[in-house]
């Protein structure tokens, strides 16, 4: 990418997001070497509870800058963008909550 | 593995449980191409509620193996090892349902 | 109250949440009851799950509602306390994101 | 009750589960007091957040009993009783996780 359009606002975090989800795909290896292995089922589940809290920061962290970035300026823009916007944010944190 | 010894007692599902965890890992290399090409934040939040729920469907899965054998075998066996496996299955059970 | 200020914006819903918090009230003593009269275990955590959802879905009743009021508000305002009160949204959904 | 049968084996925690109820009933009844005053709502859902942390350690306490007793006890007895346990507390364990 030689520039940096930024249709969706979160480009300055894209690193740090690419590196977590690249160690939540590591753990899902992990995972499937310990059934390989037939490793006690405790133990597995602990691995399984660490992916999912590390699933879970990732989706906070992108709600945050959702949150931030393209619902504050669908607010400033005004007009009907910013209640649809609001409403899928609200359904996504309602997703979030019950997953 | 050239005879089927199961310590843990879950190898009668072993395939299934990989090519679900195949599939989770899948998901987070689908994951990581949503980040790279900025796809909508809100589009990318649906792919990590579902990958939630799979992770989610996997641990409730082996538990439910871990209390029918497992946990079956220690009390059959009685002794102070069946208290051990409820009390590890009650904290796995937490550490699940706050996570 | 007999003006109808309303400092927090979501005066308009007051009637059916107090309602819902009624009921989630009268859950917890239907609880006591059945603890009492020592219902069957899992007729009881049934009916945790019950109140808990109920719950669940009044503190994303509520947050929905914060989200296009008061911080739309602030943001429309602009300034400092509109980061501020996003990011008290953000602390807000990832508490009950873990709970 | 003038004599102790305990069909369903957690009498000896009784006072305790009833003691959390009860505060669980108190939150209930502050939240309809935050929310008839308009309290600021990430107050609310701050409170909201306690309850259901509260709750789900009550579900979790009884969960960890019913194991240890209910079915522990099908167990000892074996035949299909014990199965049936299993797939109950199984099907219970999904509901807090999901709830």
């Amino acid at each position: 990418m030689d520039h940096t359009t930024s249709p969706h606002g979160y480009i300055h975090n894209k690193d740090d997001y690419l590196k977590r989800l690249r160690r939540i795909e590591g753990q899902a290896r992990g995972l499937q070497r310990m059934v390989e292995e037939e490793k006690y089922c405790i133990d597995i589940l602990t691995q399984v509870s660490a992916m999912t809290k590390a699933l879970q920061a990732v989706s906070l962290g992108l709600l945050e800058e959702h949150l931030s970035h393209c619902v504050v300026d669908a607010v400033a823009a005004g007009g009907p963008e910013a209640e649809v916007k609001l409403k899928e944010a609200s359904d996504a944190i309602a997703r979030l909550v019950r997953s």
